[in-house]
């Protein structure tokens, strides 16, 4: 078969052909029609993810069949027994166990879930590691409630644009940040109700006064700008945060979380009951995932350009036929 | 009657001789017998508090005699609808409305909760704002349970003596931090399992050690050291926040927010059902706050100086016979 492999940290991944796996315990054989790409596979090309190994065929999601039903994966390996946190032995599918980017992979029967009956495979591979961790600091950590006011900071990546999507399902109104104006013009023509560019000056003050305040705010920036999003909180806000592109939080107002009364939650990926949860509003909102573009296993190189050049609006997608 | 006035910023706070309040619409009498200080009556004479008015008696915490009954007074005045927040009408009795620091008060009836049994009306007035506050960020916010290991910052204020009684009495493990080791060491007789001086170096990786990690931190400094708390959480805690004596929140690593899946919860004073639990749950536990030392009215000054000075374990009374 037709399969990417990571080499070493600072080579290209590689295309091979490789035999098929065989199906171990408990574990059953997905034909693969398509992957996605996602920030994890590129850091692990630069060397800046943890417990790299040399041979694995990466990708955390896919799409496919199996024993004749259309299915997506599960991209959780070993979450563990407690709902509110993986365990010590869990991993994401496609490091250091193989992944999607390849035409089979065997994996854990349990793993499968019923692929959404409106969406293509290029558009359910696009769904799991994002939509999963969407769903899980939207709804899960911030309970947010149609009529509520959210913000999606950095809209434009994979889980922004589903916790924008899933938000709008619900009927709460979203509002957006993005370094490129474009990338706030195109979240407004999905529904969102407005947006600011962070690059600009006094962005903060203009959106608090535009939205009146939020009562849920989605951030995977941290950084010096993290006290400014909390600056636009509502008493008793939620803010999830899943990523911290920015590094560091600094200079936070203590004052502003307790007498707000703020509520900060950390939040990443998803257990196995809120991976259901999330593939079955996807079918039930008909939520249609965005996707940027689309490649060959043979244009990986392209594919993985373009996720780190940060210019992407939706998910990256590998077909593969 | 004899009552403590606030003047203005910076003046003494001076004894005077007033008139017996009139009782308002749906206001009952009280005969004070003893009330309690708390950081925010120093900051008033500071001028560090918002929305000072002069000639107003201060004092939020009391407890005496009305119609007969032994009683203590909720210090919420206005919460609002939202048992999550205050509204905007909120305040705190004793600024700008008249407070406990005076031989009589006049108070709404429904601000009446029966004295605990147990408790001299010195050891009741020790109870309202430090352990309300206590109460809802260690079990509303935090959820503290039995068996669970939990971290109380800076022992010796008001605040963190009632969170390490109320943890304890629930069988919770009680760790400690204090910048005065005697203050540590009483925490231990009191039954803290452990504490460290966080003027001492490595004082958090000693900490970490021998807890193993906490469950729940509850703490009001904020400021640089915040990171650190941080750094000895377990999997899945949750963190109380109800000051920030130290300033802003810096160097935090967004990542062990995140991968940890930590929660952050602000929280100030609690809500009029929360006062309640919190005194049902004092007499249940037959809990005796920790008194520092009684003082008359007319050695107001010194109790002052003692607040302000940082060096009380417990709560600074002012005896009203």
């Amino acid at each position: 078969m037709k399969a990417l492999v990571f080499k070493a940290p600072h080579q290209p991944i590689e295309l091979e052909e490789l035999p098929a796996p065989q199906e171990g315990e408990n574990e059953v054989l997905v034909r693969i029609h398509a992957a996605a790409l996602n920030h994890r596979d590129v850091w692990m090309t630069k060397g800046l993810y943890p417990g790299l190994k040399e041979g694995v065929i990466p990708g955390s999601d896919g799409a496919g069949i199996s024993e004749g039903k259309a299915v997506i994966l599960n991209p959780n390996v070993n979450w563990g027994t407690d709902p509110g946190y993986f365990g010590r032995n869990y991993t994401i599918l496609g490091m250091p166990t193989n992944g999607t980017f390849a035409e089979y992979l065997s994996i854990q029967r349990d793993r499968l879930v019923e692929k959404p009956a409106h969406l293509s495979y290029e558009a359910a591979a696009a769904l799991p590691l994002a939509g999963l961790t969407a769903y899980r600091v939207l709804f899960s950590k911030c309970r947010l409630r149609a009529g509520e006011k959210v913000l999606i900071s950095g809209v434009g990546g994979g889980v922004a644009l589903f916790a924008c999507q899933f938000a709008l399902a619900i009927g709460a109104e979203v509002y957006v940040t993005s370094g490129a104006d474009w990338k706030i013009e195109k979240a407004i023509e999905m529904g969102a109700k407005g947006g600011a560019n962070y690059r600009h000056d006094d962005w903060h003050k203009i959106l608090h006064k535009a939205s009146g305040g939020f009562q849920v705010i989605i951030d995977s920036a941290a950084g010096d700008g993290f006290g400014q999003l909390l600056s636009m909180c509502q008493p008793g806000a939620r803010i999830g945060l899943y990523g911290g592109t920015r590094g560091n939080i600094n200079k936070v107002s203590p004052h502003l979380i307790f007498w707000r009364q703020l509520e900060i939650y950390g939040s990443t990926m998803g257990n196995d009951q809120e991976f259901q949860e999330m593939v079955h509003f996807v079918s039930e909102h008909k939520i249609e995932p965005v996707i940027d573009s689309v490649f060959s296993l043979e244009e990986a190189a392209l594919a993985y350009e373009k996720m780190n050049s940060g210019a992407q609006f939706g998910k990256i997608i590998l077909k593969i036929d």
